[in-house]
């Protein structure tokens, strides 16, 4: 593996670049990713009407597509915004919330896949074992405690996509066909805010769009984001929830290259 | 009554069983209800698209269909849902957000109430009122300062429209026909919050997710959510509605079965 | 200039009357901007279904357009509340966001300035400048660093659009034609907030409902909501972007007219 600490260092490159992420996100999470962006140093904007996805999918450097509240107008605008970040040369990054609860997001999740070219996929092992055909409990659009092996699995999806892909929960997986990264941060307080797996979707998009190397621009984010949880969980956690999201949003501020590369843990399998 | 100690107890149920809440609600309040769900250890889920909400609401615990920011496809979402759920048993909490503000919120509420069976309406006293026909001031969505009896409000609601009607307000009622319950707990922050009472409709749905009898769910839920609100205000209450915001979320979590027990007014009318 | 310590006095009179608002805003900031309506003591209503929108528009002290994630359906709903709004006349305050970023939304901000008579116009410096038909570069929504002259702009969006316009940035601009105001409180930390443009137009639509003088009703709300922000800021600035989000809220609610006219800084030009 490369050394993942040069990885660590492209949190540095985002912030300098600030870059421009187009999400087209659902209606849940979208003050939550805008305000995490911001703090991390990126550059949000959402736009979802067919009428100028196409263009500002173009502008930016990262397009992030989530389905969390699907519809068949913001469905159609995600295929047209994922061509034209194709054409663009613009990474696509897709997130198939609740892939597997319903066939509406099952096919639809299948159906981007096929469609646009992705850089790199994040969900859950319940969402990314339905895209490609394979059984996994889920409840709701949480993945449920099935007990597969996640290494093979986001191997398979990885190969079978042609995509990175991110498994997240305990602990993360990063595979791109080749090689595949384990990433130990993280806790568990983050399961209880609401679209933290979305936001951290959003966090690949920056980093994807300041480096073209997606698996080593998803390790980056996912270590980042698990070191920036651990710290705001020691600084808030015990308080309960609440607290633990405003010194989240905090943390994703001032947690540092540094933090980084003294708190993470990865591995390569 | 049934002694409301016992009710209360329910509060542990719903975080053993973690129940699937599935939510059709209003843009303002999103992400504030799936936060609020989380806190006290429900599964929250939003879908929205016709294509899919029968089969995740017959999935779910419970249905919470809230208007705040109603349009024709949500309404016939809401609609399909709602049937949905009532064919595989699942109660429905319907939330009439500003009927009586504008002809299209008072028809559509009296619309849902009609096509789906409710076990429980959710509203304050102008909401409620205007459901059954009776003139109520109201301020955009928000009750007029009424001094109508809330009391005979509620049951008559309860009798015409064939379910549990809770008017939340400085002082809640439930009732269900034959019996009717008074809370006095609560907040007047958390007037200050928006979606305060949205996502206390989402809370009734959790508990009814774990209790069929669905005067004692919401009586239940009233309770702890009233005592929750009452210490959040003794810990941040002074410093604004922001910190109030944070510091409720932290409650929703830590609140116990003791804490409503030793806190909660309930009398029985 | 008249006084602007008289006009600070505005904030009394939005928190004694109370005043309804009706936005039609993104959904990226509803919550927020519902959050920050009630902190300062407005009343917010958000409805958005062409059924119902001129019916609130007419209830409301002011009306307030945002095309912060605009498609065809709201778009068809802001010109038909804000011609109501015209012949009931309540001021309709207008946020062109990301006008210039893409064809649509330059499209869309002219559209609706044509067709609805505003009070006030809030936007950055590229936005506005977008408005008119002036290149200013924009990078998604938010405003370039261009360094054109930002008080000749407002000038001369006012006399071209006919409504009062506020340019916002590190120093805010208010020009009525005749006038302009140069308000120099805020915080860079308000960048670090999503929403906190939108939030502001709000405000504005808030103090507008109070004072039909939109000039004075905008300079009075953007003095007001910098030094909010100050006083947040050195509260909680140094924690990060979660906190003082949190503390702004806070400082919505507190700020009294002596702060406002102990540390506003205005001055006419």
């Amino acid at each position: 593996m490369a050394n993942w600490h040069e990885w660590a260092e492209l949190l540095e490159r985002v912030r300098e670049e600030n870059p421009l992420v187009h999400n087209i996100t659902n209606v849940v999470v979208t003050n939550w990713t805008a305000n995490g962006l911001l703090a991390l140093g990126a550059s949000p904007v959402m736009a979802y009407a067919k009428e100028e996805v196409g263009e500002m999918a173009k502008l930016a450097g990262a397009l992030v597509l989530n389905i969390g509240t699907l519809n068949d107008k913001e469905v159609e605008a995600m295929l047209v915004a994922g061509q034209a970040a194709n054409e663009a040369g613009v990474p696509v990054i897709f997130d198939p919330v609740g892939a597997g609860a319903t066939r509406y997001r099952t096919e639809t999740a299948r159906r981007i896949a096929e469609q646009v070219k992705l850089a790199v996929i994040r969900g859950n092992a319940a969402e990314i074992a339905n895209m490609i055909g394979e059984a996994w409990t889920i409840k709701g659009v949480d993945a449920g405690g099935g007990s597969g092996d996640r290494v093979a699995l986001a191997k398979r999806a990885a190969e079978q996509l042609g995509a990175v892909v991110a498994i997240t929960g305990k602990e993360d997986v990063v595979a791109d066909g080749q090689t595949t990264y384990l990433i130990q941060n993280g806790h568990p307080l983050l399961t209880k805010v609401t679209g933290a797996g979305c936001l951290l979707t959003s966090v690949i998009g920056a980093f994807a769009a300041v480096e073209r190397d997606a698996a080593a621009a998803a390790v980056a984010a996912l270590v980042y984001y698990g070191v920036a949880a651990e710290q705001a969980a020691a600084k808030a956690g015990e308080r309960g929830p609440g607290s633990f999201q405003t010194a989240f949003l905090d943390a994703l501020a001032y947690t540092s290259v540094d933090d980084v590369k003294r708190h993470g843990r990865v591995e390569q399998r």
